[in-house]
């Protein structure tokens, strides 16, 4: 580190538990490139962000529980972050600064890595949350879907998550509440199926949302939930021999897209990846 | 580094040779200390300050052209940085601002660490710019001097620091041109002399300001001219039988004293010599 050093952040309330430095330094040492990143417990989002332009910081990472009024204090939010409504990455370029949601195209990305096809695809969410929104507003905008089916226990959520993923597709986008039979009707018909409920996380490892006899070989099952790395869910899809994704690589691949918009530089996925490997695995 | 790292930082405008990352990231390291020290090109000091706050950035180096402007914006201003009347370090105790200036400490330290007695000490300082103006107004705060001498060309400038350094002190302070009569007169009667005006610097390194035998065995002769590390003036004062102190003394002690502010530790002095003598040395 020197005086031409760039400096990138992470900013949250709490932040002490953050990986996030820890894999941008890696992949930024990996790749010899003169960037430091640091996190930042901030409690005033507007004066964070004079804070970024004030002292000319380049890219910021936006976690809990700023993500959505960081925004108000953008120059310019990418149209995908303002159908989901919250950003997770701010690009700081020559002092304008501009939102994007890099939590979507993570899972997007981590789908089209493995293989899967997209363009095309009936894609069926379970779950109507935050991650559930980047999600399948990000594909709604990103690709050329067959459709869209939304589950979730929320109505009024899951309703306003429909709306705003049917703004960004052409595709027919549904929506109904998750109970044993809608999923036995959406989940077999499904090519693609994205599980964002809290469901099957630490402790409670052994649940899951999906009976196993719904799955069907070669569909492509992504969980979100990333510790354990692998859930019942993803180990029922996979005995029924449909392509699994793990939430870890989500949770990778957002930094990945986050690392190439600051430094406009290919990044170093393997060594990002270990260290979110190493750190879960530690922590399981 | 961490989620749990410090961030120290050094801003001015420019700022892209700035050794003050080097040196502190050298000493957080040797001490095993969770910190970690940028530089930051900045235009508004405003908006900088309250990117610190915003942020929660610890500790601040502030270099030209903001080491006046900045002021403004501290909660607190330690007595002897007013009395400078700049500062060139921040340390932001739990959200509150507090200003410093250590240039005159690194002096004055560098002047005790090499031995010299100031306490009952006849001081003389050359020149009345800014770095004259740290050590001066530093001194008469700190020590108990016999006296001090101020010589300088432009009377103005001379007559005021004169007055900041008498407002400090008990000791009587006198000020003058500086010419072959007056440096006859002060040079031979003081205990110690330091050098503040720019003459001997790179690249008109044979020139000096005090004739040589004007020096006598046992004075302190401090040059603050750091580039050559040893100017003709240190060296005939110290072919004379003068204890010699050179600038870059000056230059790494002022960040110790910073370093020590921020952590809380002692700074290891003998690494971020090495970096700055590193420097300087490639340079020359």
């Amino acid at each position: 580190m020197d005086a031409k050093t760039k400096l990138c952040a992470v900013i949250g309330n709490p932040i002490g538990h953050s990986l996030s430095p820890q894999i941008h330094n890696a992949a930024f040492a990996e790749l010899r490139l003169n960037f430091a990143y640091v996190a930042f417990q901030v409690e005033d989002v507007a004066a964070a962000m004079a804070g970024v332009r004030g002292l000319g910081i380049v890219g910021l990472s936006i976690t809990i529980p700023h993500k959505v009024t960081s925004m108000a204090e953008m120059d310019q939010v990418d149209p995908v972050a303002q159908g989901i409504g919250c950003i997770n990455t701010v690009h700081n370029v020559d002092g304008k600064l501009v939102g994007y949601n890099t939590d979507g195209l993570g899972a997007m990305n981590s789908l089209l890595e493995a293989g899967c096809k997209l363009d095309g695809s009936k894609v069926l969410v379970l779950g109507s949350g935050g991650a559930a929104r980047a999600i399948a507003v990000t594909l709604a905008h990103k690709c050329e879907l067959n459709s869209m089916t939304i589950l979730g226990v929320i109505k009024d959520e899951r309703e306003k998550l429909a709306q705003d993923v049917a703004a960004g597709t052409e595709a027919p986008v549904v929506n109904d509440d998750v109970n044993e039979e809608t999923l036995a009707e959406h989940v077999p018909s499904s090519d693609v199926i994205i599980h964002c409920t809290p469901i099957g996380m630490h402790p409670k490892t052994d649940d899951t949302l999906v009976p196993e006899d719904l799955f069907r070989e070669g569909q492509t099952v992504f969980d979100a939930v990333y510790n354990p790395l692998e859930t019942v869910l993803l180990k029922q899809a996979s005995a029924k021999k449909c392509r699994t994704i793990r939430g870890m690589e989500m949770f990778v691949r957002q930094a990945v897209a986050q690392f190439e918009l600051w430094t406009g530089e290919t990044a170093p996925y393997d060594v990002m990846a270990k260290v979110v490997r190493d750190a879960l695995e530690s922590k399981a």
